[in-house]
C-alpha cells in the first residue's frame, strides 16, 4: 500500500543521458527516485566506474513509474 | 547543505488547482514536496476544511523551488 | 546503488503492534519506510479493512533493514 | 500540514559526534533528516572543510524534532 521509491545520492548515467543543450542533460531512470536538487552531486557512467564529473540537478519529474532528471554538468573529470 | 523538502500525505488545494481536463487537475505548491503517487490521497480545500474528495496523483515535478502535481479526482464528497 | 525505501501514508498493523503503555504502541515493519511524524495518520488492521483509528507517530527508527515506529493512538473507531 | 524534512547526502559533524566504540559514532542533528543507510557517505567536519572520511550509516532515528544517526567510519583521509 506504500509507494516504493529509492534514495539516490549520485547520478549513474549508464550512457543513457541525452544532451539537450551544451552542458544540460536529461536522463530517465526506472522507478521513483529521490535525488537532491540544486546540490552538487557526483556523476558516474556505471556504478563501478570512476566519477566522471559533478552536476546540479535542476528538475526532477516522476510519472508512470519513471523518474526523469534534468541536470547541468558543472565540472568534468578528464581521464587522460 | 541538505535539501529542504516536505512530506505531504494529503492535497490541500487552497483553490489554486487548474482543471486540465474533465477530472484531471494541476496544482503548483511552493517548495519541494514529497507526495505519494498512484495511491489514493485525500483532497482538502484548506487544511481545516472537510475532505472534499479523493485523488490519485499521476505526476510530480520539482523545479525552481516549486512542486507541480497532476492528479485525477477519483471521488468527490458532496457537501449537500 | 540507491537505497530502497517506501513512502507510507497510513499505518497497517497486521496485528503486529506491541502495546508499550496505555495508548502507546510499537510496530516493526520490514524495509526502510518513510512515515510522517507528529501528523495524524490513519491506522488499519489490514490494508483492506476499515480504518480502526488515528495515531500520531512519535518515533521512527531505521536499522538493519527494518523500520520500527512508536505511535500514540489518538482516536479509535468502534465497529459496533 | 506537511512534515518538514531535509534530504542529506553527506554527514557534517561540526565536531558533535560522540564515539561509542572504536570506529562507531553517534551524531544528533536538529530536524528530521533523511540519510542513505548502508551506502558509503562522505564525512565532513564543516560544510566548507575537506572531506575527512567515508562512513556507513547503520541506524537513523527520528524523534522529538531531532535526527540521531549511528555510523561506522570505513575510511579516513589523513591531512598530513
Amino acid at each position: 500500500m506504500g509507494m516504493p521509491m529509492e534514495l539516490n545520492t549520485m547520478i549513474v548515467t549508464k550512457g543513457n543521458e541525452v544532451r539537450e543543450e551544451e552542458n544540460r542533460f536529461v536522463l530517465q531512470k526506472d522507478g521513483y527516485r529521490l535525488y537532491p536538487i540544486d546540490i552538487p552531486i557526483a556523476v558516474f557512467k556505471t556504478k563501478d566506474s570512476e566519477q566522471s564529473g559533478t552536476a546540479l540537478i535542476k528538475k526532477v519529474e516522476w510519472q508512470q513509474g519513471k523518474t526523469t532528471i534534468t541536470y547541468t554538468l558543472v565540472s568534468l573529470k578528464s581521464t587522460n
